[in-house]
């Protein structure tokens, strides 16, 4: 809900919010197929030199348009006229879950939609399709006149919002300044919004999820993690002038393929100091924070069948989360790694000394260096309670609070340009459970009481001499805050209605809010200072590097490119591609293990289907957590694929990339028109992917 | 296994076990049926005037000799002449588990003997008889002559030495010095050994853990959490003197039992900072390792059906401790807790404001509070890398350099009255799975890269360049410490023999030892300090509050009492028995959850079953884990039930007793004999009970 975002392979970059992106642009550290380069700056050169191939403005402006992000956090892309979107079923999950009753269990059970009528409307969702990218580095960058933290973030936010507000109202478009390499550049991304999602097809998550947990991040896989919505404008279906054809054949071993998606966040140019934070600090604080999460929600999940299926997208959201931190830290915890890239910092550093040029830059590794140590110093502070109805209250007051300050001064989450965005999460009519509520709530109360010690004064005034159990449940049983018109007349009313209000969860809201602005500020400085000694380093690789490459990732929409790829694993060749049949033999060899069973509409096609069609297969491309959904494109641009996931040795490719045993995986195109054909026997709606 | 103690209910004390255990002798705070007493001090005066009950000696006699301690954690009793034994079956886990096999998975398929022959002997289990107890403080306080923290525990602990071996060369028995009242009070305890433990029959899981996690702690109940082993001497089953009788009718409202077992560890007496520092920082911080654990079990567990049967007890074991302080957490986080606390210790100090006899002592309360702030410092400091291979080759390096040592200056563990139940931990054949001991290892490297930072010079030193797995692969595949020789050898050739061994296990134990004994030395004179502060607060509570009562649990036989008894939860009344018609209706009413699915057997016996059969019941006598699996008795001495859990109310007993809703949950003795008989078709067994 509003402010805890969607968990999934995107978290990676959403939990570590903190950490300031920024760039790799090395050729000379440039692995093979390493690289989500930004839409404006196309590799040309190198996929010419390496593959023989330039991709034509028309190609790549086609690709772009028909590339679609989800608010829910992931990727997907127009593949017919007629407005149907291909994602993951684990992106869509977050509204199939929303879009379930106790009677219909979208996610477990799948959907199909027989006619437009029976399409069922998202409740929340927003999809964004990349219209046009604008460099205002220079006015961001000349409305900074001072350096201290605090006045020249302010300055720099002021900036942007100007330059966001200028473009929406001339535009109607939704418009972000997109904060590159660290802070050295910035650009103006337009995006028109579509927000009458609805949803077409999809699989049971025995098909989707075949393998679960255990397979979750290994390959060879089986999985149908395919998901097809529809957008509407005018309540009727949209008409696309911009969408994937669909290729009749797979991709095969070594051909070359393009992925174009909205990877969340990296991290490749940490300076080692910032590495090591990661490492001995923040990735154990925040696992220790998963785990937490996922043992309260399969204990929450066991009180019964519905509290199962009410719980079940957050504990797969979180495991998902979970399971792709720790092969991050276990990456991290690999001498080998930070050998590597202190390799570089000391050739850096190095050059720095040799270079009176370079000398005012010199003191950014330190400065980077002792930002980690206050980082620590921060963690475990958060007021944040995650769970929705606080979330939802604390925005609701942030937001009426922020509308007395012009614009230009508010926070940027409650300025002008994302207010339309903002009242539909807001106002999201997606069910509340009142037991699942509670559950969060009261965990959250009660690691506040944990991280603060149970007798802060904070702690304190929210306790009231009551247990934390006690507190939620009094909270949850008496706010209004799960009725979306409460909700819409606190917003109309303004600051003054949310003063005036009893209601007991906008009363906790008032509590803690000033602890939460505290907070918000010394994080608002550090990441100004953050951002400022990044752009030193910027400017030192550029001297010692050179300038092509790609910025770190932003959650904004890039082109990965690679071939399709085997590699070796504990000495025997895994295969690049998996098949129907493989499917079958998966599920008999794990017989009597949970998760292997395949649903029984793929048990009744079998003798249908073609055993040996496509069904998975791994490439070299360069991906991240947010690019789940992403298309996989030949040469030709049709579509041959769906990224869904990564294996377990690309888990580190949040700070380094290599393609010796990492690799995306990708539902095949094939599969996916097959299987909607002949296991969920809806020939007519096969019959338009890529009409 | 060795140094890492069994995880169950028992382990509520095992995990805090820095945590010196203390006396609540307070007629004034003594609730209705609080108490667990010690056997040589029984609370006749109080029995009497509440119950008009007055314990014969030869009852308890015949009592204490016919309950048993099991050293996997946890108690039972001696039932039949021919020495079965009666305990839960998540007592007898450990053993089912050492005993199973791929083709044989005891602990979820259950287990009967036809005959003697069948019975299946346990690999390394000991079982304590408890023949007397001494009282022997004099002499243990006299040997201390200094206050000097690090020599007054030097002095202690020879004292202790000397009069175990003293005892031991005397009568052969196994005889430990038991620290009572904190350090106010030391008893002598001779236990007679049993070592041949044979399996007889056990349930299955389905049955003995019917509800599962979800069930756990909670009440009505429905669970046959009952094993049956039996004692052999000389190869032939033993002859017991003393069993307890089985009693043909069950404990209905009202009826008084009792309770002999062990509990394992209480800390009533606990000061408010002491109980702040568990609130605030201990439990949660074993919290985030239990959590951690759980996960790490259960992702090994979905690599396969073998690998779920390998890390099944070791993942129930966490989980039950993972909810069991979950519990006490949470009754931690109730203000009124504290505040209860808080008025007594406030009272307390008033009483030494006014005395000028008591100032001696006052200084004790800020001593025990400045205590916790060094323990906090120290939490996470831990080098013991708990997983088996490492904690035989830790053991076997530091018991070869303490028998360098006179027995009076070795550490407790290793001193010659103790050896032979260390030897058989030592050398038990219970098999070690390379693939769950790689797991353990490997998590536990990456802990301690965790919380030292992965470049502390021991983690360093440790790592080498390599990752945590691939150091734990390295170590689990060239160690043979989990060949029983290779650890005999190394035993028996001394500490030359361990000092020229190349095995790598060993060379890790040697690496890690130094570090192992500092934090060690810091401990036990944290542990001596808070010794002499307690025996002061004791000497403050006595004077103030009078002497009779019990002291904290020490995991070492005691008596507790009750009546059975249902209790209010949410304003409706629960009944404090249940039935096996109970059991078929409550596997109904959640059809299609996972663990609520009663076995074959059940199903099968449906028919034949006196439904109306009492299944569990609840009781107000004081336990606490460790008195899992021990014996209910009614006013006669009769067996009517066998303790095997705690509802979610008692969780918080640790600290405080209370019989509004806290509960102590049995199953019923008619349910066991009639189960055996009906369900599990062994009649003749059946009949041997109380026989």
């Amino acid at each position: 809900m509003p402010s805890f975002p969607r968990l999934r392979r995107v978290s990676i970059c959403v939990l570590t919010a903190f950490l300031t992106c920024w760039v790799h642009p090395l050729p000379t550290f440039t692995h093979a197929d390493e690289g989500m380069y930004l839409f404006n700056e196309l590799p040309t050169a190198l996929l010419q030199q390496r593959y023989q191939f330039t991709p034509t403005q028309s190609w790549a402006d086609e690709l772009r348009l028909a590339s679609v992000r989800f608010n829910s956090g992931g990727s997907g892309s127009f593949v017919s006229s007629n407005g149907l979107v291909l994602t993951n079923h684990h992106v869509a999950s977050d509204t199939l879950q929303k879009l379930s009753t106790p009677e219909r269990n979208l996610i477990d059970d799948g959907f199909l939609a027989r006619s437009f009528d029976e399409e069922l409307k998202a409740p929340d969702l927003e999809l964004n399709v990349l219209i046009s990218i604008e460099d205002v580095t220079e006015r961001v960058q000349v409305a900074v006149t001072v350096t201290d933290p605090e006045s020249a973030g302010k300055q720099r936010q002021a900036a942007i919002t100007r330059i966001e507000k200028e473009s929406t109202d001339a535009t109607g478009l939704r418009s972000d300044v997109v904060t590159l390499f660290g802070g050295a550049r910035y650009h103006l991304y337009r995006y028109k919004k579509y927000t009458d999602v609805r949803l077409v097809w999809a699989p049971e998550t025995a098909s989707a999820f075949f393998g679960g947990d255990a397979d979750n991040f290994e390959y060879p896989r089986y999985n149908l993690d395919a998901t097809l919505m529809r957008v509407y404008e005018n309540d009727q279906p949209a008409t696309l002038p911009n969408f994937l054809k669909w290729s009749e054949t797979p991709a095969t071993a070594g051909d070359l393929v393009f992925v174009s998606g909205h990877p969340g966040r990296t991290q490749r140019i940490f300076t080692v100091e910032a590495l090591e934070y990661l490492r001995d600090v923040r990735l154990p604080f925040v696992l220790d924070y998963l785990r937490r999460k996922e043992i309260l929600y399969q204990q929450y999940r066991l009180e019964g069948n519905e509290a199962a299926r009410r719980g079940r997208d957050e504990l797969f959201g979180i495991q998902n989360a979970r399971k792709a931190y720790t092969g991050m830290l276990a990456g991290l915890q690999d001498p080998q790694t930070i050998a590597a890239k202190r390799g570089r910092q000391d050739r850096l550093k190095a050059a720095v000394a040799r270079s009176p040029e370079l000398a005012p830059y010199a003191s950014a590794f330190n400065e980077i260096a002792q930002i980690q140590k206050e980082k620590a110093a921060l963690l475990g502070d958060s007021v944040k309670l995650r769970s929705d109805l606080f979330e939802l209250s604390l925005a609701i007051l942030l937001m009426t609070q922020e509308d007395q300050k012009p614009n230009l001064q508010r926070l940027p989450e409650y300025t002008e340009s994302g207010r339309d965005s903002l009242l539909a999460r807001l106002l999201s009519p997606a069910p509340l459970y009142d037991d699942l509520q509670l559950t969060k709530l009261t965990d959250e109360i009660a690691l506040l009481a944990e991280r603060r010690g149970a007798d802060h004064p904070l702690v304190s005034e929210i306790l009231a001499g009551r247990s934390p159990r006690e507190v939620a449940a009094e909270l949850v049983d008496k706010t209004d805050m799960d009725v979306v018109e409460f909700r819409k007349r606190l917003i109309d009313g303004g600051y003054s209605a949310v003063l005036a209000s009893d209601d007991p969860m906008i009363q906790l809201a008032r509590t803690i809010e000033p602890t939460y602005r505290e907070i918000r500020k010394i994080e608002d400085r550090l990441d100004e200072r953050e951002k400022q000694a990044y752009a030193k380093i910027a400017k030192i690789i550029t001297a010692v590097e050179g300038t092509t490459g790609y910025p770190d990732a932003t959650f904004t929409l890039r082109l990965a490119f690679g071939t399709v790829q085997g590699y070796e694993e504990n000495g025997r060749f895994v295969d690049p591609t998996t098949t129907f049949g493989g499917a079958f033999e998966h599920a008999a060899l794990h017989a009597g293990q949970a998760d292997f069973d395949l649903p029984e509409s793929w048990m009744n096609a079998k003798d249908q289907l073609d055993l040996s069609t496509q069904l998975n297969f791994v490439s070299t491309a360069d991906i991240i957590g947010g690019n789940s959904g992403s298309p996989v494109v030949d040469r030709t641009g049709k579509l041959v694929g769906l990224i869904f996931d990564g294996n377990i040795q690309s888990l580190t490719s949040d700070y380094l990339y290599s393609d010796q045993q990492s690799r995306a995986v990708s539902v095949a195109g094939v599969a996916i028109r097959e299987a909607i054909k002949t296991i969920y026997n809806a020939p007519e709606l096969a019959s338009q992917l890529g009409k």
